[in-house]
């Protein structure tokens, strides 16, 4: 199917590049870990400290989370349970989009429903949707309130949150469990790196 | 402000990868191909030739097309005024992303309207925005018709078709005009990955 052409001081194959190549040029396989859990569970920290870890040993990855999500992409939604659905259905789309172009895309998001992570996995390819279910109790969330967010809901300062006044749905079947109120941040990355290298999605070196 | 961390085999940083880190390890800059032209022109041809060319040369890139966006993302939208709006705001916004993480992203969509592209341009750092007008004669376009789609938009089947029913707005400054019914695919992709060269944005080689 594919034509090579030679022009000048360029050469091209007509035709969309396989996925497998995007792969082979990065030296690791593609996926989605999809971190999930409370406010205040250690999500953003953990995936930070992951992708620095997967970087530092050159793989090619991003961070979706709500700092470039909510005041960007999805700044016309809100916390209603439809915008919330909407929110978590349009960042799936976009860290597969990033999945299939070659990227370890982490996100970091509550992402508070059973249905809407289920939306997300199975619009990615089999094996490519990793769930990393990030446990903190509640009452270790809360003394913790990094953002003060807790001390606002329990006031009633803000209304629908995450543990407090809405439900989360913790993960039935997640690939991970890890417990940031029980081990400390290095092991936690720890286990997700040990995680990613078991299933052979980066190199064990 | 960052602490480095060694655990048992690896180690991390806590904090985000700058930018400029992920420019380093791709060995090139990051930016934002926008084609823009009529349905027809080759917006899409030339943008997989490009990408071609530029992964052939060691460099990340990735497409976003109607394939890939209009079935995903932006699959609750339509055709109508606002839903091309928000199509072209959601493309802007995902592109930036991409950007972000170090990508050459290229968008192949007709974005038919100044203001939606000038959009995109607005919330992308400067000078990482390169809107590629893919200019080709409405005759030849209608000539070609590769998807039967202009015969369609004539007949009435197709209402609100850009050059037919709806109107397409050049681009007044672009960055690059690319004259496909002029020059063949080849040249073409010559002359964006010559400006790609020039601007400094990948290595000449």
């Amino acid at each position: 199917m594919s034509r090579e052409i030679k022009s000048q001081n360029i050469t091209y194959t007509e035709g969309e590049i396989a996925h497998e190549h995007r792969v082979q040029q990065n030296g690791h396989e593609a996926a989605i870990l999809w971190f999930t859990g409370l406010s205040g569970a250690g999500k953003s920290t953990l995936a930070q400290a992951v992708e620095q870890a997967l970087f530092k040993q050159g793989c090619h990855t991003y961070i979706l989370d709500g700092d470039n999500i909510r005041f960007g992409l999805n700044r016309d939604l809100g916390f209603s349970p439809e915008d919330r659905t909407e929110n978590i259905r349009r960042i799936g789309e976009v860290a597969k989009l990033m999945m299939d172009a070659g990227t370890i895309c982490l996100t970091a998001f509550i992402s508070p429903y059973i249905v809407d992570r289920k939306g997300a996995r199975d619009i990615t390819p089999e094996g490519k949707f990793i769930e990393v279910y990030t446990k903190c109790s509640l009452e270790e969330c809360e003394r913790r309130d990094p953002k003060g967010l807790y001390k606002k809901a329990r006031s009633g300062e803000i209304p629908q949150f995450t543990g407090i006044s809405a439900p989360y749905e913790a993960p039935e079947n997640p690939e991970l469990v890890v417990e940031t109120d029980k081990n400390d941040l290095a092991a936690c990355v720890q286990q997700v790196v040990d995680y990613l290298r078991e299933r052979g999605i980066v190199k064990t070196d």
